[in-house]
């Protein structure tokens, strides 16, 4: 694959954009569900490759981490199918009217949601982001050109080839769902360079990745960066709420964007609360790095430095520190988060709805665990990645985040006087 | 000014925005009519100022068209006057809830908007910008550094003074208005390395400033491109009804970026039309320039070149094609034009749908004007700009466009199984 093929790849996918703009609800529902149907009907095969590409990936040395998520089993598999299954059922995020009137004169006037255009997806190990990708494009009308990673492209190849073959049994153009069929940096290069063609390009990844696509293009870029996520235990925090929702935050899967990273406790009750949370992060083996307040009520624990108030560990380590106030809360939060996911425990309304307007992130949780934060538990299905941006989306991107919107105007001959 | 002062401004900005996060709705009102107030008070020595501006750049031999954009005279003033108070009047942009659910655990789940919160306007001469601008940003809760041209500092400098005093008084933070008092370009340079304080910029003024901005910079850019607008006469159109807004499209201010620049006309009625709409358009005083298919059927009209299907004229210059189909159109307007403002003339409702669903723009005028593609035949009000970018915001920048959302999530302890 050379520069033309990458540029024929997106010129295919504008044109299937733009037959992809007047297809209906029901021929998007139709392709989504046969996609499904065309995955398990090689089933058998995926296995095999996958097998293969995860033997490769442990012979070549890659961690257990990465292969890990580089394997397809039957949970997996099922959970692929049942997610472009559940997305068909979705309601529809196209053709919403978001606001319309008819002006003095008579002209109608609509605002409504249509598809963005062609979405570029750039992922690494998971093959899963293969289906739940294309799933959330082909809802949402857009094309989508899929870049996975290359210990992958032989299942992301077959996935795709399987996704394809249902959509175009449905009457969705041939180019609607794209891969990138060659390994190696070129071809991403190229991609980036398609800004005739893409108008949107989604990397999925760590920092590095995301910041070096942001960089190196002028396609928008929907980007993912880190979860420095918070928790902060308000004076009027009821104790044992405050514990339990502290250690799920930060227990329940450490490796994910919304763990909890900091902790924040209020002076007031810290003496209380700090030996309750510590009992509960050793029985969890959680690393705790502390304030010089905090060391001063808790024996045995690191010093936290300026560096780990930055930090997102994705470990089993958490950064605590003792604030004076729900501003300093705040102030901390703004200054050191990420924008991802932070939370309060508070019995105060009025404490909750302060901390609620201040702080400036894309998911504020009150008496609430930072895991549930994302698209399962907020009701939007399938999402591409969790939007650490303002403009556009902020938050969970399911399909429909990935539309934007046109006004129509309906007139009888009007003129602008 | 040097940079460490266009930083603090920056800076200021931002807990600014902390600030005005919490501005209840009838406070931002009472700011906008105080500021509206205000700006009255100031009147004489506003006019003053202006005047003296208006004269030196006179002297400087600036262009009719450009001193004319810098004068306000009573009518101007009264304008900027009562748009403060119209925004004010309009339904509140913040806390709106844009979605919500509880989730089968009882969480209780709500998407509502929120400011982006510090915004950045660079703009040329006109000084209603300073006004509007300022308006719509304090509407949406948002603070806001004005940077407008050097020909109209003083008066800008003036307005915004007039303001600030107004916000204050109702309560505002200090620095929720603030505008940049140094003359030059070194200023915008520093204003473009504030990405850790600014959310968003928005240039208003030609395709260069726009662009120098949006590649200088790592701030996310609302841009306001080419209006390359075109209108499609299909072939069942009245004809009477497709020569009114043909010629109004394109007449009734040339200089606008929804004026008409390409006539699209379909090849069943371009013998019937074209004689009716040279006379339209000669009586007009606009030149012709057509396609091949064009000079056969019309006499005297130069050809038009490639370029021309490219070119925003913003002139009295009308490139005219004939099109074998709707099909042909759609794809001309998707290739040439800038996806600002596009209409169709027909009597057939498929032909208008098909129109409103392919042609990718931000607005689909059917059987209307393209003139009245904008802010106040939509409804919205004041607007800072008409975004020819696709995310976040396409079409006319209102106060509701300059929000953004978070996601709160309200529990009792909920934990994340």
């Amino acid at each position: 694959m050379n520069a033309s093929t990458v540029q024929a790849i997106a010129k295919q996918s504008r044109l299937a954009a733009q037959q992809l703009s007047s297809a209906s609800e029901s021929m998007r529902n139709l392709a989504l569900s046969n996609m499904a149907d065309s995955l398990e009907s090689v089933k058998d095969r995926v296995m095999e490759i996958n097998a293969q590409e995860v033997l490769k990936a442990r012979q070549e040395g890659q961690s257990d981490a990465m292969t890990k998520r580089l394997t397809i089993d039957e949970k997996v598999f099922q959970y692929m199918v049942s997610r472009l299954k559940k997305v068909a059922q979705r309601p529809d995020p196209l053709n919403r009217v978001l606001e319309g009137h008819t002006n003095p004169a008579g002209l109608r006037v609509c605002k409504k949601s249509v598809p963005l255009g062609v979405i570029g997806i750039i992922y690494e190990s998971r093959p899963n982001v293969t289906t739940d990708a294309a799933g959330v494009c082909i809802k949402s009308g857009n094309a989508v050109i899929l870049r996975g990673g290359s210990e992958a492209l032989q299942t992301n190849t077959l996935l795709t080839d399987a996704m394809i073959a249902g959509a175009v049994s449905a009457g969705l153009p041939q180019h609607a769902i794209q891969i990138i069929r060659m390994p190696g940096h070129e071809a991403v290069g190229e991609l980036l360079k398609m800004d005739d063609y893409i108008d949107v390009l989604i990397p999925r990844g760590g920092k590095g990745l995301i910041k070096r696509i942001a960089e190196g293009t002028r396609i928008p870029v929907i980007k993912h960066y880190d979860g420095i996520c918070h928790l902060y235990i308000a004076a009027d925090a009821d104790p044992m709420q405050a514990v339990e929702l502290a250690v799920n935050s930060k227990c329940q899967s450490v490796q994910t964007c919304n763990a909890l990273e900091t902790l924040l406790v209020d002076k007031k009750c810290a003496k209380l609360m700090l030996p309750l949370l510590q009992t509960g992060f050793n029985s969890n083996n959680i690393e705790l790095r502390g304030c010089e307040e905090t060391q001063k009520l808790l024996h045995d624990i690191s010093p936290a430095t300026e560096e780990d108030w930055h930090t997102e560990y994705l470990a089993s380590i958490l950064s605590v520190k003792i604030v004076n106030s729900i501003e300093e809360a705040i102030d901390h939060i703004n200054h050191y988060g990420s924008g991802h996911t932070d939370g309060i425990v508070t019995q105060s309304l009025n404490t909750a709805q302060q901390f609620e307007q201040q702080v400036d992130s894309a998911s504020v949780m009150i008496n609430a665990s930072t895991r549930l934060s994302g698209g399962g538990d907020y009701g939007l299905g399938s999402v591409v990645g969790i939007s650490t941006d303002k403009l556009h989306v902020r938050g969970p991107v399911g399909s429909d985040e990935l539309t934007t919107y046109k006004w129509v105007a309906y007139g009888n001959g009007h003129l602008r006087g």
